[in-house]
């Protein structure tokens, strides 16, 4: 059901500041890109087999504003999995006792497919992203 | 300089029942190994892309007994890129101020390659460990 893990989102203090420590390290970085309707500013770290993504808080009401009160310094943020068809993921994670977060339905991501999250309670301390992705790779 | 992501770490207070709450969503996981010498038991998400290691404390003094009585419901450990030459990665990351763990030489990590761990405060909140892996996939 579940074949490639999308990306890992590593949440940061500062995006330029973290992408020049990756640079550094010989990393490939994109370019920041704003996505104010999500409340956040990201980077991708490009790697062979998957993306890792840094997020920045932006605006007020950013969805990670609480995560980065606790965690000042950053830190791993969430997994998000590839699944083809999120309707029947979304069936087994509520048969299976697991809480998806928000109303439950799934809603359109940052990379404009759609998404639903699982709380981190239910899967070990980890905020787990299930993104729906069409096409086979 | 790093092509890969090798695997992210999970550590979890139960491996048997976060390995089930993983099979039912249709993953694949490993059966458990003991690795007494490194104080862990793991076993293996295993996606096209990269693998995520379950990681449960072994013995009395595990590497991430601290971690679990800071996060005793589990949560993200480390994430650990693949490098082809440590020994450079090692000179990169202490010419760039930052701390590698322990004596600061390289150690035969649980997967039998050289490894070594960037201090989690250095690379924003993510305890990062460089993998040596000789052979190109």
């Amino acid at each position: 059901m579940i074949r490639r893990v999308n990306h890992i989102a590593i949440a940061v203090p500062d995006l330029e500041l973290a992408s020049e420590s990756y640079r550094r390290l010989g990393v490939e970085v994109s370019e920041p890109q704003e996505l104010p309707e999500h409340g956040v500013r990201v980077s991708f770290l490009e790697f062979d087999n998957l993306k890792l993504e840094l997020v920045e808080a932006l605006g007020d009401a950013s969805p990670i504003q609480r995560f980065m009160e606790k965690n000042p310094g950053g830190g791993m943020h969430h997994v998000c999995f590839e699944v083809e068809a999120l309707d029947t993921v979304a069936t087994t994670l509520r048969e299976s006792g697991m809480r998806v977060l928000g109303s439950g339905e799934t809603k359109i991501g940052a990379h404009g497919n759609p998404v639903i999250f699982v709380h981190p309670a239910d899967l070990f301390g980890v905020l787990t992203e299930f993104e729906e992705v069409a096409e086979a790779r």
